[in-house]
């Protein structure tokens, strides 16, 4: 088969799964270096409060990111709104501020007009992708390339989890110290792949919920990125309408839309996000919601169905970068039986022109 | 009929939709001097950045204040992860900070808690309630009170533009000058009952979307906060799962699931949030999608169907005040429609016990 045929349906992107422990390991083995000596460069310059910028996958990113900075480093965060830049043209002050923009590509102009913009206002600006050489790796002053190789399949999978553990490892970085979260992270190749090993549970997984019209997707702290960035997955190959709420404000008006029609998804996380996630299940559980969930085997047990997790011990802010796999693979199975080719999601182009 | 009885489906949303104007008029007559004092007083601390934390209705609302908050005065803003404090004890360093708390209720604890942490942490707090009495106005060490009088419907609606009308006079009083911005505003009360009035013309539209699977909303810049408002109103009433995205985010991912048979609403604002928008209304015309426009008539007629706004001559950034008062009635419209009750939507408490 030359290069260029059309290959099966999926085979590009299940391919893209797959390579994740191998991306995760080689970030482990050959980036450590270069991304510790970008947080310690940034480190002495001791920014006062952090802003992100970026689009779909790599937004959810920035959103690990931003629980990172404020929980572990107490820096006051924001996501930027882009437009307020490019098409209004503000011109904040932004002295002691970093400025970290996250794109798989580093090619979309808006991206690129942003941080151009931010560094001139006087931002630290730093850039996360998976090409040294994009426009966005140049405009910027620093920049961590996450090292996941090319990406072919237009829903992102691998860059996701590598731009997780870069940040992780930046974060780790930032504070100094012996980089013990960094041994912490060490875990995870081996995890990675003895999540993506459980085809057939997602698969059987993908059956029950292949005819869903709508899911709705809820976590708390470090698993809400997980259940946005879950949302996105299913919309953008399955075309299934996800939404996705932090359990309190699921709790503040969308609940009205659950019933026993609309499955919940809820990435309960083995720490704190998942305990604060808990009088939500239980509202989810009175109401007789279809309830998955993603978590530890006790939280699966008491759901209608669900994927175990085995995060025993490992770090609950490391856990977003194995949590994602199954909704990854749920997403990719859920496509595949209702005849659609995720590789290849109608009308998207993979580096997003957006101004 | 006692005051206790139940009261016919729709008339309590009805009835505070039917009040906004009377609600602008009131904030535009008798709150204006209080909330220019709170603003010379904070602008008087000059804050480097902005947190914005509110759930719900109101983190819309807070989301209008982030734009105003950099185009208009080039302050960094964030939007509060609150159980990055209430879950994690996260501990920033909030010296310099302006944090604006906005709650219709003023009771939720999490938001009294986060912001009393705030408080604590260094920044300068400011309440925006419509309860002067509320614990949240309390642990603020500045408040404004948006005066919409008691709300009952369980679908926030006046206190919404109450909230938008506040935040704005408070930005434009942080500005200083003499108030021009002000002055603007006085159009709004008449703009908005001319609005109100046109019911007809909303229910047709609810006639076309009533049997609608799902909605997709989207905008860019100031109009932004609408879109996102109206699908939490539609799906709150309604039950109809709503989508929102910016403009620029959509083309990232969610297109996908936009076809002939998911509409799509754009809130097309009258200036540069509604230029920003024009490459994506082309690619939602290109693919076919039912396209139904809120904004200038010319934007109306070239798409499937809409609501044309008279906001001739009204700034960009107040226009969201007026724009989502027909896709408050057309969320209660089609509620209607469906057989429901917008007035209780199932499961919903009107102070929301999120911790």
């Amino acid at each position: 088969m030359s290069s260029n045929a059309p290959s099966e349906p999926g085979t590009i992107m299940s391919g893209e799964m797959a390579e994740q422990p191998a991306v995760l390991r080689r970030i482990l083995d050959e980036g450590v270096p270069a991304i510790r000596e970008v947080a310690a460069r940034i480190a002495a310059r001791n920014p006062r409060f952090v802003l992100l910028t970026a689009r779909g996958t790599s937004d959810n990113a920035a959103l690990y990111a931003k629980y990172l900075l404020e929980i572990q480093l107490g820096k006051p965060c924001g996501l930027t709104s882009m437009s307020t830049t490019t098409a209004y043209g503000a011109q904040p002050d932004l002295t002691d501020c970093l400025v970290i923009t996250i794109s798989q590509s580093g090619g979309s102009p808006d991206l690129v007009a942003s941080t151009k913009a931010a560094r001139e206002a006087g931002a630290i600006t730093l850039a996360v992708t998976n090409n040294a050489d994009s426009p966005l790796a140049q405009v910027s002053e620093f920049h961590i390339d996450v090292l996941a190789g090319p990406e072919k399949a237009l829903p992102a999978t691998k860059t996701y989890t590598a731009e997780l553990l870069a940040l992780y490892l930046f974060v780790d970085g930032l504070r100094g110290g012996a980089g013990n979260g960094t041994q912490a992270a060490k875990a995870l190749p081996e995890l990675a792949e003895a999540v993506l090993a459980r085809r057939s549970e997602v698969k059987a997984l993908a059956a029950r919920y292949r005819f869903a019209e709508r899911m709705v997707l809820t976590s708390r702290g470090y698993g809400y990125p997980t259940a946005k960035e879950a949302a996105l997955k299913l919309m953008e190959t399955s075309y299934i309408p996800a939404l996705s709420y932090s359990g309190a404000d699921l709790l503040h008006g969308p609940l009205a839309m659950v019933d026993n029609i609309s499955p919940v998804i809820a990435v309960v996380a083995d720490g704190k996000g998942g305990e604060a996630l808990q009088p939500v299940l239980e509202r989810l559980r009175d109401r007789g919601a279809d309830l998955v969930v993603i978590g530890r085997q006790e939280e699966v047990d008491r759901a209608s169905a669900g994927f175990a997790l085995p995060t025993d011990g490992l770090l609950e802010e490391l856990q977003p970068i194995v949590q994602i796999l199954p909704l990854q693979m749920l997403a990719y199975e859920v496509t595949m039986a209702r005849g659609q080719d995720p590789d290849a999601p109608r009308s998207l182009a993979k580096v997003t022109e957006t101004r």
